[in-house]
């Protein structure tokens, strides 16, 4: 079966001000690719509801399923839900489930629910609440599009719960070998391989260790005994020097 | 004067995976913000020529610069500079200038400059050279679009010698402050302020530091006395419990 596809839209100006090295993007993609979903693009928007939008439309019309950061706290540039709303054409209000879970939480720290925390209770309509085990504000799900927090904490846990609940594919199997020789000197006959293997693909990454060229081969694949194949061809490659 | 504009693609399976994390976004992001020049967006795409050519076509037309890393390599995914000359329009072929280079860095090092590295010369034509310290092999800019290399050392020498070239605008300034209180605590003051400031943008993040709530309040723009003023009123704001 083909693996569903997904894309990630990460929404922040303070990762594009260079102020934070963004970490959601990796872990959902090693997460993804366990679960044998296929990454397919990301992107990074800053908090502008028109580039929200815009990106929402965009990777929800051209993926299975695309997942956001960011953007769903309290404060006046947090927009995300109702960026997604509009590009959704869903309406979007304060829900009662939602506002039970904050009223809940605030009155179990002791904090007060004001009108500021109370924004996190909008929800489009028709959409599935996404558990916040942390601090209480929920995502959610509206049809492919998945709206999580963009605190890594927060996210790694709404991760978690989301995906358990969608339909992946056969697991994306990934082997890794070591030549020692450069990128340049293995290029032909590694051409060659993926031209004999169309159904995996075939990476090739340099490193400089200890003053020392080598190139990491990575395949990429979904059956095993294929994977191991072209595996004993690469370690060919690898000794003929 | 306002500030130039840029976008960042980043080419890649690897990073899509989960393989590997990307560092080049935050690098370029943190420099771009040093030069006076606004990161608009970002995207990662994989090693796909359709995927490349549509999202250099999109960026390059959206923005002043858009800069792009990764497959500039010797290897069949590198595809990189067909990609970005397919998107552009322009020819492409091995041209002399960039054989030059290569040829003189292989012979240095006693390597064989074979067939996949000379793919390395492929440049656009019209293209300008873009210096590699490291490995010779140069990047490339081709009127608004600026090709580097994506291992992370490399592209940071390329975005060295790149950047200088580029008119600057102001500085973009930022300045922060670490304020006590919970994000939900402070989001209605912080709004009316943005209000006041509207040549400002703030930013509001917030952490949990030895069980205790806080939030780390950012205010970003270009005029000094502005952000200063800014800053009073956000001290203001941390100090009222």
């Amino acid at each position: 079966m083909p693996n569903p596809t997904a894309a990630m839209l990460v929404i922040g100006d303070e990762i594009l001000s260079g102020r934070t090295r963004d970490s959601n993007l990796h872990h959902l993609a090693k997460e993804l690719t366990g679960h044998g979903i296929r990454l397919q693009e990301a992107r990074v928007v800053s908090d502008d509801h028109d580039a929200i939008v815009a990106a929402v439309r965009a990777l929800s019309a051209s993926v299975d399923h695309l997942f956001t950061s960011g953007g769903i706290g309290p404060t006046h540039d947090d927009i995300t839900a109702d960026a997604v709303a509009a590009a959704m054409g869903a309406a979007i209000g304060i829900r009662d489930d939602a506002r039970a879970i904050l009223e809940a939480h605030y009155q179990r720290t002791g904090l007060e629910l004001n009108e500021a925390r109370l924004r996190m209770a909008r929800i489009p309509d028709g959409a599935t609440l996404i558990d916040n085990p942390i601090s209480a504000a929920p995502g959610f799900s509206l049809r492919n599009v998945h709206v999580m927090a963009g605190v890594p904490a927060i996210f790694e846990a709404m991760v978690a719960g989301v995906l358990p609940m969608l339909a992946g594919g056969d697991p994306l199997l990934s082997q890794m070998i070591d030549v020692h020789r450069g990128e340049g000197e293995i290029a032909a006959p590694l051409k060659d391989l993926a031209a004999r293997f169309p159904d995996l693909s075939f990476g090739s990454y340099p490193y400089v260790r200890n003053g020392a060229y080598g190139t990491q081969l990575v395949v990429r694949g979904t059956d095993a005994a294929r994977m191991d194949a072209a595996i004993v061809e690469l370690s060919k490659l690898a000794a003929s020097a």
